[in-house]
């Protein structure tokens, strides 16, 4: 069988792969004009959109739908040549992430009735690429027997930034030892309801992939959101009609309008994910992916000589090719764009958001 | 007469402006090209160059000579306009103080016998230009009874950054009241020196402003330095001789020429200086000269407005144009030019000299 542990691409397989998120914590590195996924924030020499796509190439070929807001498809398109241009899906405008997921999943239940749909943010990272594979193999098993599949990220420690996956027990599922059903999804926690969560060791990172047959996901949604389901497939089984009923559409977190309601009735699965996942949510956990370029110091976008430290440490960003010299600054944060800079430190990393907050109540949007 | 406290310039005073000193600590934004003189530190629109021509212009009206380097020549000559050709004097090569403001009086000794040469600095900062202006009205007398004279600032705190002036009794010279003789100059002190000077009342800040009629400094040169005071009067006699002589000159700094020799021959007095000065020497100094734009936070070269302040105060000094975000960061100077951006602090000023010292050990000298 093809989707049994191995190398090759899994039949009836296919990747969404929604790219959207201004990534507002990466100011001034990311903005709307120019989101995260869109930036190589590890130094690869790949934006995170490519090497989500590089990612899942072995798993699913060219089988990958990208839904994307239309401001940014031709950066989409140009970052991924090898994009079929079928595959490239724009919204005309933002109407959250159950209207792009489910689009994809009806476009690719009118082409292949038995599509397993399997969706990943453009924008996160993930390190351990076999471990990663593995765990969508399983997905996939559990999904052909019917169930919304989620991977749940092992927490290495009691993080709030993110909401976590309650499981519950085995599933016996063939191709699949390790899934489990899901009890419930959890917002995210404080750091005491969070260390709670690690010591019950039932609790994982809810990092938004989901895999399952796109004609379940769709007639679950049929039954939670009726109207964004009919929607949908209407717009799958007549594309001229998405200007007129994409702004129909509710807006509504695909958690919210599908797994929530799925795990209560007992629809829902869990993987875990025994890899390296990161969301690169703001600098500080920019840093942290990063290597040490020389003492303590983690650069990206620009060469570790053409940073001068002196008893300082932290992360440099620059797109400018300037000089950076840092003197006497523990932990810092320099991000410096052509027009704008960010100085700041990781321990504030979270609060760059209220930056472009105050950016944007001043009018000046052209920086945000 | 023309010499006594008033508006009018007085008759047969010249100034003579050192322009010279990288500014070292105030790197990026003052650089070995485009020294620290040639900028508008104050916000005020003129540079100190220029500032320092205006403040003199009221004493001296275009009896100004000014002194620089070669590459410097056409800077000083497009910001100082009104400045007459045979007024700039630009030295072949760096040879120290001493060869600098001796050739501009070796100049204006042969021009007028009884010249007396005032000379100030071009890149300090002053403040309350009449009580300057009585200081030099004072000096000047003093001068032409035959002294050395200095302005002696009066120290606010005991500042390790400068060499000190100890005065003795008082002169008696009609026209100067406040004129006393000068014991001593005393180099850079630690702090519990400089602590103990300021208890005595005897100690003022050596500023490096001279008074001194030009054929009494050529004669006391004559006699502590001759080659170099034969040097200059050479030069002086023929301009033609400048490219030969000069490289011969002694390198010396003119405290250590004459003002040191002479006053421990009872020749030197000193006006202890009521007005505010400031040498700039580093970005703690140039914050403490600006007036607060918003909150804590001082800005040069660039707007308030571009500067988004959170939980943050310090120096922004921009010439860029670009927005600059501080997030998070007590006392912060952040220095932005086009191919150099300088992270610190206030108490880590001082150190920027070193960051200097390593772009030019690392061979990167096109941005020193």
């Amino acid at each position: 069988m093809s989707d049994e542990p191995g190398s090759a691409p899994i039949e009836g397989l296919y990747a969404v792969i929604p790219a959207g998120g201004a990534g507002t914590r990466l100011w001034p590195l990311s903005r709307a004009s120019s989101p995260k996924f869109l930036h190589d924030l590890t130094g690869s020499g790949r934006s995170l959109l490519q090497a989500t796509w590089d990612r899942l190439a072995p798993l699913c070929g060219t089988n990958v739908v990208v839904v994307t807001g239309e401001p940014h498809r031709a950066a989409v398109a140009a970052q991924l040549p090898q994009l079929p241009f079928d595959a490239l899906l724009a919204e005309p405008s933002p109407r959250d992430s159950a209207a792009a997921i489910g689009l994809a999943a009806a476009v690719l239940e009118r082409r292949d009735p038995d599509a397993v749909v399997a969706s990943f943010a453009a924008d996160h990272v993930i390190v351990g690429e076999d471990r990663f594979a593995a765990c969508v193999r399983e997905a996939v098993a559990v999904a052909r027997a019917g169930y919304v599949v989620t991977i749940g990220i092992e927490p290495t420690h009691p993080a709030t930034g993110f909401g976590y996956i309650q499981a519950g027990s085995p599933l016996e599922v063939a191709g699949a030892p390790r899934a489990l059903s899901v009890r419930s999804f959890v917002e995210k926690p404080d750091e005491a309801t969070a260390a709670a969560y690690l010591a019950t060791g039932e609790y994982r990172w809810n990092a938004g992939m989901f895999v399952v047959r796109a004609s379940v996901l769709l007639d679950l949604l049929a039954a939670y959101q009726p109207t964004l389901a009919a929607g949908l497939r209407a717009i799958a089984a007549d594309p001229a009609r998405l200007p007129e009923v994409w702004p129909t559409l509710t807006r509504i977190a695909i958690d919210h309008a599908l797994a929530e309601p799925a795990a209560r009735d007992g629809q829902v699965a869990v993987i875990p994910g025994d890899f390296g996942w990161d969301d690169v949510g703001d600098f500080a956990s920019l840093a942290g992916l990063l290597p040490k370029a020389v003492d303590d110091l983690r650069v990206l976008g620009t060469r570790a000589e053409d940073v001068l430290l002196r008893d300082s440490s932290g992360l440099v960003v620059s797109s400018t090719g300037r000089t950076v010299a840092l003197l006497g600054l523990e932990d810092v944060v320099v991000v410096d764009t052509p027009d704008a800079l960010l100085v700041t430190t990781r321990a504030r990393a979270q609060e760059v958001k209220a930056v472009v907050d105050r950016l944007k109540e001043s009018g000046r949007t052209e920086l945000t």
